[in-house]
């Protein structure tokens, strides 16, 4: 299992260069640790990875989730993937050490996470849901329900899963039909259909704990009547032992990609026996769930990097060693043919990559230190901190998730034929990948949540505090020669932003929501490429600070290397916003204005 | 089988309102046809695609081709598919009636394709290679081999493929290794692997004729010395039974999608006892080869245009019925859901997809005009029409395989979780359409081969010609009020294009050809949107003439469709070039600066 999937060393280049990973160690909330410590942690992610997640990549693609005997049968080491990061800490390493975790910085956690997901993006599914709805149960449930079920679920012996979605609620939440009536008891009855449930079934644990999204009989219509439960499989018995709660698997899905992880179809209450318990207090469950939901969300982008990083990987690899053709400034027949990799179209194509992935990856650990920041600091900073996740998640998760599947593609190219076949990781890729603009919220609501929601945050502050951002680093970068004429760009483009979305809210006033929204998917393209250039002029602060005094040939070249591909971004991609940027100041209303009777023929 | 895949509407509106297919009645060549032919003709093959292709479309995906017994086992309608096209005469529609065909425009018989490809891509790859194959042979082979093979390709019974790439010669058919050494009987003997071969091997048919390239012995290096051969799976003994011709299948490719039809590897001559015979005269195989070639490039682009088309029918009829959420005006709860074409967001992804399926099938049937022109017209005329061809092969194969996938990308959007999974189709064509941009030709060798090649023909001759055509469009739309302003953007396109061209024939000059064409394929994509913004503006003149006498609602709607979409095309997609223009005037030499070591780290 030679394979690369990641470079260590861009990873340590981010946390410790761009990012000072060691400067959290000085807030008291994380001062038991300190950079020697990450490392080690680093190191056992990586053997982890190599060692149970990527030997059964592809394995368990292939061998995809069936029903049988009415539960979802998963490949044999999911069992032993949970165990193993149940009893390593894996899955409470960001849960304080008073409740027995590790206390990791969340930078450093989400760096171990995408170790993970890139060695194996659906093996790391079961462990991302637990240790979400673990945390959900943690914020905002009862003692009762902590002690019931959140020490088996660190343990990595039972399962959790965020159950939102029904056969007619999908995006909109607001229609969801499962039902709670209460009891005497304490516990409520659900009744209702569940669909595309992750982890929402399978013989890998021994249990299945649904952090559940259901109506209480008489509650308000729409998203304010919702409450969550905690509603698990089997539940515990009088005398201690599990006994079913009647939650029936009605379906399992065959899919694209992401095979390695079945996504189910759950009935609830068919036998009027399915017990749920309140988390927190009634209607209050969409709130509740958004704790979990966002960092699902960034978690995606996160996810959607890895799989760009191993695609990426893979193809240089391929690249390095498929000798084809000659250079066209050499085209001699009887020369020996170059390595792929010497021909400029598939540089290119390779830089893409690596500019996507690159800055993906600069980007989510941004996040990541900001959410330390959020934890650690006192409350007006924490605002701040606050206010960028928030406008920064749903860009967070579709930067990567749309950009990532051409990346792969890309790569993909890059092999020809062989990128085609299942000789090679590249295809499973490309169908994995797929999901990223779907799941925890679809690139359009996404994009409507950034535009309709996160730009008008506050009046304004969280898009002031963003670019407030861009312009520290502006300046910063402005300090070096090198980086001067980038460092102008980004100021463009950020004047550009500002531009753009005053126009666009001084629209929503004019043509009202409609028109004002009808663009937001390009709006939060816009927005992304902008995000990304700003984290590769990041990137390009940290080299000009180091590369000038690296002594090693090998630290010489990855310099070079990042600032080959920051001018790769500033040169291919950064244009991209001309495009975007005319579309949108042209409010023409023609998507609100087509008719479906149009689309006729 | 209810499911829409084409727009028969479309599709006549293309040929009589755009393309006026009438006028080539009018050549003797094609006098014998006349519209109301054409149009039973195409009514055949709507009934065709529906009851023969269409209902074994998942099912040929799901049963992929096995070897087995040392032949590749595919499908059981496969064999069905190529005796029903045989005998109805789909294989010879091309043919002259002299020799036994129908004599259709390409025109004609290209829709024809269309239509067939959009119910079952991977079942008309097996009818496309025989019948390319066997023109090829028809072209250039001697009448022996005409006899011996011709007959039973087009009855249908026996499969013709093109034998090109080998484990070491993919993109670089200069360094193929397979030998022919000559005998006395006037036959060769063949020795050598190939690869990749799509329909290379299987037990439909009674016979494959591989159109082979070879090297004689003694051949100059490169393509100079490349022949082309005909070398059957089984050949004629002198009994005249078919007997084994020593070419072993020694495997078929388990792929990404594409998978009703095998692709395979093939071992020549292990037993010094595979036999080939020469077509016309030695050392001219790729000069041969490139008839069949540029036709199957153009065949690509028409594939990935129909698969794009199927998926966007899937999408809209999903669009139309899937009830979710509300209009962002009208956001109260206790309102009914709406069906999600009504939102803005959907009816930009459905005009996305409408643009690129509409656009590129008019680009195709543009191109098939002129295929017919060239061969009805006189030889000054005829070479117009062939340097139009040779400066839009590379354009028609790629905008439809590049922009293709992301239309399906959209489409499978539109249906959100659901299009992930195999209930429904859009899964399997964003699989079986990533092989496009590979096959015939990757998308970095069609780039080469524009701006390499085709840009400098003839002094430029190719490319002038071009801007006459658009020029000529921009014209007839400037007549039109409604059309002025888009012929006014489609100018100022075409005049950056030639700013763009010139600019990159000077840095050819300057900086040598490295440089010059680093971001071919990027000057591909800029070439290509330009392209397809001028048939949108084609269409909408037809629609200009015809829209406003339109007296039926539903051509009434059409009309209005096709100008959204036109709308749509200039609004969204052709602002695009923006930024690529700003990339081709910038060539600082990234791509081939950036060294292979600045990839390690």
């Amino acid at each position: 299992m030679a394979a690369k999937f990641i470079s260590e060393r861009n990873l340590k280049f981010l946390l410790y260069e761009v990012l000072d990973a060691e400067s959290l160690t000085g807030f008291e909330y994380y001062q038991e640790h300190n950079c020697k410590m990450f490392d080690m942690v680093l190191k056992a992610a990586v053997k982890l990875a190599k060692d149970l997640l990527w030997p059964v990549f592809a394995e368990m693609d292939r061998n995809q989730p069936e029903l049988a005997n009415g539960e979802v049968q998963v490949h044999p080491s999911v069992r032993a993937i949970m165990k193993q990061f149940g009893e390593g800490g894996w899955i409470t390493s960001r849960v304080p050490i008073d409740l027995g975790g590790e206390q990791l910085p969340h930078l450093i956690a989400d760096a171990c996470d995408y170790i993970f997901q890139a060695a194996n993006y659906s093996a790391t599914a079961y462990l991302g849901l637990t240790v979400g709805a673990a945390h959900l149960i943690e914020s905002f449930g009862s003692q009762m329900l902590y002690d019931t079920y959140v020490p088996s679920m660190y343990a990595g012996l039972w399962q959790g899963t965020m159950a939102l979605t029904e056969p007619e609620a999908g995006s909109s939440l607001s229609d969801i039909t499962t039902m709670a009536e209460p009891t005497e008891e304490g516990y409520y009855l659900l009744k209702g259909q569940k669909i595309f449930i992750s982890a929402g079934d399978h013989n890998g644990v021994d249990n299945i704990v649904h952090l559940m999204l259901a109506k209480i009989v008489g509650a308000p219509p729409g998203v304010k009547g919702i409450s969550l439960f905690v509603v698990p499989k089997k539940r515990v018995g009088p005398d201690g032992r599990l006994v079913p709660n009647d939650v029936a698997t009605s379906g399992v899905y065959h899919k694209l990609g992401y095979r390695g992880c079945p996504i189910v179809q759950l009935s609830l209450g068919d036998k009027n026996d399915c017990r749920g318990w309140l988390v927190g207090t009634p209607h209050s469950g969409l709130k509740y769930m958004f704790q979990m939901m966002n960092s699902a969300r960034v978690g995606v982008g996160l996810g959607a990097t890895s799989m760009a990083t191993a695609a990426y990987y893979a193809a240089l690899e391929y690249a390095k060693t498929r000798r084809q053709g000659r250079k066209v400034s050499q085209k001699d027949p009887k020369r020996p043919p170059v390595p792929i990799i010497e021909h400029a179209d598939v540089k290119r194509m390779l830089l893409f990559q690596r500019a996507v992935v690159e800055g993906s990856l600069s980007l989510l650990m941004q996040c990541s230190k900001y959410l330390d920041l959020q934890l650690v600091l006192n409350s007006e900073e924490k605002e701040k901190y606050n206010l960028l996740l928030e406008i920064l998640t749903p860009v967070a998760k579709t930067y990567p998730s749309e950009m990532g599947i051409i990346a792969i593609s890309q790569g993909l190219q890059c092999l020809g034929g062989s990128g085609y076949c299942d000789d090679y990781p590249l295809e499973q890729y490309f169908r994995d990948s797929r999901i990223h603009p779907i799941h925890e919220g679809t690139t359009g609501i996404q994009a409507m949540d950034l535009l309709g929601r996160k730009v008008l945050l506050q009046n304004g502050r969280a898009l002031s505090l963003y670019g407030e951002e861009l312009q520290a680093t502006i300046t910063a970068a402005e300090k070096f020669a090198e980086l001067r004429e980038f460092a102008r760009q980004l100021r463009a483009a950020l004047t550009e932003l500002q531009a753009v979305t005053q126009h666009l809210l001084s629209i929503a006033q004019q043509k009202g929501p409609e028109v004002f929204l009808a663009d937001a998917t390009l709006y939060l393209e816009f927005f992304g490429i902008i995000t990304i250039a700003w984290q590769w002029l990041r990137q390009g602060i940290a080299v000009q600070k180091a590369g000038p005094h690296a002594a090693a040939k090998a630290d010489r070249n990855f310099y070079q290397g990042k600032m080959f591909t920051l001018r790769y971004f500033f040169g291919y991609e950064l244009p991209r916003t001309m495009g975007l940027a005319q579309r949108l100041m042209n409010n023409d209303g023609l998507t609100v204005e087509m008719q479906t009777a149009f689309f006729n023929d």
